[in-house]
């Protein structure tokens, strides 16, 4: 491994916008009693929550337009550096209307920008030349649009050669064509995966173990080193080369799972880069998934939670059929 | 009159994001098929009207944080000459979702900054030096958090003081301070008008005009030299020391209130600067307003219906109560 830093990519970073309205007037004017502004796109999520576990993390992605300028100081506000390639288009704002009253929140997510050719061969010189000093990369989130469905395949094999292993977390034509190239981990969660393979897996009582694991070894069977199904409160289900585990979480509280993948995915890159056992890097990701989706704010979640629930993780070997 | 330049004053200027979605879900999540961003508030509106009608204009205010550098650079892409004194709190956003199907529209304002003492101090500075070379100032739209009722009753003095009359549009007691100070016109909407003098102006088929004529009357014997009440389709009145007049548009598209009484203001203070005898001043500020009223975008109207309607405007002599 080449160095110590995780390097996390957010090709498509968003300023997400909270409104809080105490009875939303869906034809009418609003004031909203609260407004949160926060830099969002599940990068930023994983590289925050590798920060606050001590990893040495950096993002790398591409912004653009009042937007993009406004995400860029915001992490610098949080102390998270990025170095974002600058885009002609503007970076996408998401806005959320959170009804205070009934706790309904509607979501408006903007597309982002479209990305040139010129744009993303500007990222990759950015790209390559940290590859010299990392240690990992993590691959999250959706690709912006203009980039081919084989972005992340490229970026996977880019590492590679240069002795870096990769972590991807994305979702339909991008994880299959990435997961190809041979990541170290990919991490869906039970909708990517039902996507991906066709087969169902969700169900009233949680998810079904059994086409769980068939469905995570078809898609390590297509690449990837090892599969980490995120699995809700549920948990986690890994398929690897040294075999199959399930890690438990205690209790239910899971109030935003966005910021709970990604911090799954965060436990998983800083396993990895630390050598830990299957074991031991499934309960540090666990935990940090349920310590997240108690937090109210993704990438975020408070060190107590995460020190409790860790102690409290059951990891089990699983048949590969269960 | 100093100079040639129309000042306007836009205190708490805002990013006016709008997205149009096309059945939207009120508690899931909506992708946008189209996003328009824009800068808002009713000073800019303002100018923009008097830069079209070849007015020399420039915008004063008060911007703050990453919105407000969106909305300066948006101005300048514009062409609009904008000198915003900084603030430390974030200029507001104003969120419009429009559903395109049933053309259902909830708007969400932001409340913007709280702007200190120290701050109106620094934008008092910027406004004395430019009344300078101004032919007159528009002080337009609500006052921001932090500064007293009494604030435009100031900018009005400051203007008396350099010789530059001033156009006041706003409401409550912002208004009532303002027009004690001696403003040259004062431009109340109905609503505006019925808040500020307890009358019932507005009725089921039109403006009642001998309410309107009263508490235009009442209003200017306040302080203003003219009050110029905008009626919506129904026109304007204005009550001056020359008489009373009614201007009445042709035709009742009225799309945008918001930019027509905009218009409406830059019409007059236009009028106003080239010592235009009441009733062409009246006959271009109501037909900016139909024009601008026929427009989907505050601050633009066509050219076209604005020629087409300025020669439909009947202007006629109003007894004071008619």
């Amino acid at each position: 491994v080449p160095g110590l830093v995780i390097t996390v990519t957010c090709l498509n970073p968003a300023l997400d916008i909270t409104h809080e309205v105490a009875g939303v007037d869906w034809s009418g004017v609003n004031r909203p009693g609260q407004v949160r502004v926060r830099p969002g796109g599940k990068g930023l999520n994983v590289a925050r929550t590798l920060l606050a576990i001590g990893a040495q993390a950096r993002v790398l992605g591409l912004a653009g337009g009042g937007t993009g300028a406004e995400v860029t100081s915001a992490l610098a506000g949080l102390g998270v550096p990025a170095t974002f390639t600058p885009v002609g288009g503007e970076t996408r704002r998401t806005f959320a209307v959170v009804d205070t009253r009934d706790g309904a929140t509607a979501l408006f997510n903007e597309p982002g920008p479209e990305v040139t050719a010129d744009e993303y061969a500007a990222f990759l010189v950015t790209y390559e030349k940290a590859l010299a000093d990392s240690a990992a990369v993590v691959l999250s989130g959706s690709l912006p649009r203009g980039l081919p469905a084989g972005a992340y395949a490229e970026l996977v094999a880019a590492a590679a050669a240069a002795g870096v292993p990769a972590v991807l977390d994305t979702h339909g034509e991008a994880l299959l064509a990435g997961a190809a190239a041979g990541p170290a981990i990919v991490k869906p969660n039970v909708a990517e995966l039902e996507a991906l393979t066709g087969r169902a897996i969700a169900a009233a009582d949680g998810p079904d173990l059994r086409a769980v694991s068939d469905a995570a070894a078809q898609l390590r069977l297509s690449g990837p080193d090892a599969v980490v199904v995120s699995l809700g409160p549920a948990g986690l289900w890994a398929a690897t080369a040294e075999g199959t585990w399930r890690a438990v979480p205690p209790g239910e509280v899971f109030s935003n799972p966005t910021g709970a993948g990604d911090a799954v995915t965060a436990g998983l890159a800083h396993g990895l880069v630390l050598g830990q056992p299957w074991p031991e890097r499934l309960r540090t990701a666990a935990a940090l998934g349920t310590a997240a989706a108690a937090a109210p704010v993704a990438g975020e979640f408070s060190p107590g939670d995460y020190a409790r629930v860790l102690a409290e993780v059951t990891v089990n070997r699983a048949e590969e059929t269960p």
